[in-house]
C-alpha cells in the first residue's frame, strides 16, 4: 500500500502504537499544527436569526480594549445606558417585571415572572451577570436574568455587584455570596438555582468553591454558562476559535485584559479566578451551555469532565455555530429560547419543590 | 464612546435590535468570516498521551482516496491485516476475548469480558464500527468493541457488516438490522444497547429509524460517537476544524468520497444515509460523544439539539482537543478511558436489568 492511500484509521492506529510507547512519548517534539487563512461561509443549519448573528464581523476595536480605570467605568456605564432598549422590551414579551433593590447592602434586581406555578412557589434563582468581572453594571446584566424568569417561570434575583475601579477581586464573588448567605435564610437551600454565564459562569462556580470552604449548603442546582473558567489562557478553543469567535474574538483582546484589571495583582491561578483549578466534589447537578465557535468552548467542555470525573450530575449544551454567550442575547432567537427551555427544565428537575 | 471603546457585549446587544427586525434580516448579507492563517501549539490541558496523537501532523494522502472499487477494497483489506497488532493487545490488557461467528448469515464478532457481574448477565451490546461505510472490515472494527466490553463488563457483538464493492447501501444497514432483530430474541429489548462511531454512530442512528419503520421494540439506550450524522457536508465544523483535526482532516477528503461510494447513487439527504433528517420522537435515552477539533463536532451537537427538542433523555460528552472519534483508539490514553468509563455508566444506568 502507497503512502497516498493510508487511511485516517489507520496512519492513528499506527501512531498510537508508536507514540504510546514511554520513550517516543519523552522525545516526540509536539509539534504545532498549521491552519491555512480560511472563508468560513456562514452555516445554513441554524435559524436565520442565529445567521445573522453569525454574519456579524469582529466589531471595530475588539482588540484595543480601556486601558486606564477610568476607561473602564465610562465603557461600562456607556453599556448600562443603552441597556434599557433590549431589557424593557424583552421583559414585556416575556411577562416579567424588574425592580431594583437591596439585599443586605448589596445591589439587585428582583425579575419576577407575572405568574408563578405553585411548584416553583419556594423557588429562587440567583444570577450572577458576564461581563468580564467589569462590565455589565445595572440593567445591562438583565437580558439573561430576563430571559431566564421568562422560561423558567421562577423568580430571578440578579446580583448588581461591585465592579472595578470601584472595588476589586473578591468584592463581585463576596456580593455573591451575600446574597447567597441571605437567599439560605429565605428558603430550603435545595429550593436554589445559581446561574450566569461567562464572568458569571465562573462566579456561579466560584461560588460553589466559596460555599465549601464556609460550610453553607449547596444550592440545588446550578447553570454555569459557557464559564471563563481559566484565566490563563489555557484552554485549546482560545486558539482554535480565535478571531472566528465575533463575541471575544481572541484572548489576547477584551476579556483577560478585563480580568487582570478585577484581579488587580492577584494571582490568576487562584480556584477563585480560575476555578478550573478548584475542587469540584460535593458541587449540586450542573448544566453547562456553549457554542461550537464560542472561544471558552475548551474550557467549558473541561469544566463538564471535571464535574463528572468528581462525581457530579453535569450536562452538556453546545449550539451550533454560536460565539460566545449568544444564546443569552434575545427570545426572538430561536436557539435562545431553545437554550433557556432546556437549562429551565434541568432546574425543574433539579430543584427541591 | 468611540467605536474604539465599544465592548463585545454592547456591539451584539446593537446588532441583534438591528438584525432581528424582519426587513433588516431579509436584506442583511450573510458575510463569510475570513479566518486568518494560524499556529495552534498542542494543548497542555490533556494528558500527555492525547497530546501525542494530537501532535500528529495530517497523515499523508488525507486528500487523495483510492478512486477504484478495487483501490478501497485492498485499502480496507490492508488496514484489516494491520489491525491485530491493535486488538489484541488491548484485548489482553481489558480481560475480554474475542470470537468469530455468524448470525443469521451475517459476520460478527463476539467481544466477551472474562468476567460478567449479575447486573450484566442478561445485557448485550451491539457495535455497529466506523470507517465511513467502506473501511475496517474484520478485526478493524474491534477496538471500539473491545474498550467498551473492557469498560462497561457487557457482552458485545460486533456486526462485521458487508462493505462497497461486495455490497452496497442499504446492506450495511440491513445486515445490522439482522443482528438487531435476532438480538430481541435472545434478550428484552430494554436490556440491549446499541453503539458505534463515525459511519457506526450514523449506521446506529439509522437502525432506530428503520426500527421504527419495521415496528420493532427500541433497545434500552444508544451511543452514537461522533455520528456522520449529515452526509451533505452540513454543519460548521466542516469549515473551522477543516485541517485542524488530523483525523478526518477535510469534508473534501477521504469520508464523504467513502460515502458516496457506499450509496451507489442514492440521495445522500436520506435520512438512511444522512440520519439528522429523520424523526427522532421515539428514542432511546442517547449519550452522544465528539471533541472540539472533531470534524463531524457540529454535527453531533445537532444531533443531540435534534434529540433533545423530540423529548429523549441525550447527552452529550466533548472532549478538549481531541479530533474525529480518538475516543476510540487505545485504553492507555486516559480520555479513552475515561470516556468509554462515561458511556458505560450511562448504558449502565439506563439498560434493564
Amino acid at each position: 500500500m502507497s503512502m497516498h492511500n493510508q487511511s485516517p484509521t489507520r496512519a492513528i492506529a499506527a501512531a498510537v502504537l508508536m507514540l504510546l510507547a514511554p520513550a517516543a512519548m519523552a522525545q516526540t517534539p509536539l509539534a504545532p499544527r498549521d491552519v491555512p487563512a480560511k472563508t468560513i461561509p456562514v452555516p445554513d443549519d441554524v435559524s436565520p436569526q442565529l445567521q445573522a448573528i453569525i454574519a456579524q464581523p469582529l466589531h471595530d476595536g475588539w482588540n484595543t480594549p480601556p486601558t486606564t480605570p477610568e476607561g473602564w467605568k465610562q465603557l461600562a456605564a456607556s453599556e448600562a445606558a443603552a441597556a434599557g432598549a433590549v431589557v424593557e422590551p424583552m421583559a414585556k414579551r416575556l411577562h416579567v417585571k424588574i425592580e431594583q433593590g437591596m439585599i443586605d447592602g448589596v445591589k439587585v434586581y428582583r425579575v419576577t415572572p407575572e405568574t408563578i406555578p405553585a411548584r416553583n412557589a419556594k423557588r429562587l434563582l440567583i444570577h450572577v451577570h458576564g461581563g468580564c468581572y467589569v462590565l455589565n453594571p445595572g440593567e445591562a446584566a438583565l437580558p439573561e436574568a430576563v430571559l431566564m424568569a421568562g422560561f423558567s417561570h421562577m423568580r430571578v434575583i440578579s446580583v448588581d455587584y461591585r465592579m472595578p475601579p470601584q472595588a476589586y477581586f473578591p468584592a463581585a464573588l463576596d456580593d455573591a455570596m451575600t446574597v447567597y448567605t441571605a437567599a439560605l435564610k429565605m428558603t430550603n437551600p435545595k429550593d436554589i438555582g445559581v446561574f450566569g454565564s461567562s464572568a458569571g459562569g465562573a462566579l456561579t462556580l466560584e461560588m460553589m468553591l466559596r460555599a465549601k470552604q464556609e460550610h453553607l449548603p449547596p444550592p440545588g442546582a446550578i447553570a454555569p454558562g459557557t464559564p471563563m473558567a481559566d484565566a490563563t489562557e489555557h484552554g485549546d478553543s482560545f486558539q482554535t476559535n480565535a478571531l472566528l469567535d465575533n463575541v471575544l474574538v481572541s484572548p489576547s483582546g477584551f476579556c483577560d485584559a478585563a480580568a487582570r484589571f478585577y484581579a488587580n495583582g492577584h494571582d490568576m491561578v487562584d480556584p477563585m479566578l480560575s476555578p478550573v483549578n478548584g475542587d469540584f466534589h460535593g458541587f449540586p447537578p450542573t448544566i453547562l451551555t456553549t457554542g461550537t465557535r464560542d472561544l471558552l468552548l475548551s474550557n467549558t467542555v473541561r469544566i463538564h469532565q471535571k464535574l463528572l470525573q468528581s462525581g457530579v450530575q453535569a450536562n452538556l449544551l453546545v449550539f451550533e455555530g454560536m460565539s460566545h454567550a449568544q444564546f443569552t442575547l434575545d427570545d426572538r432567537i430561536p436557539e435562545d429560547r431553545q437554550a433557556f427551555k432546556e437549562i429551565s427544565a434541568f432546574l425543574d428537575q433539579h430543584l427541591g419543590h
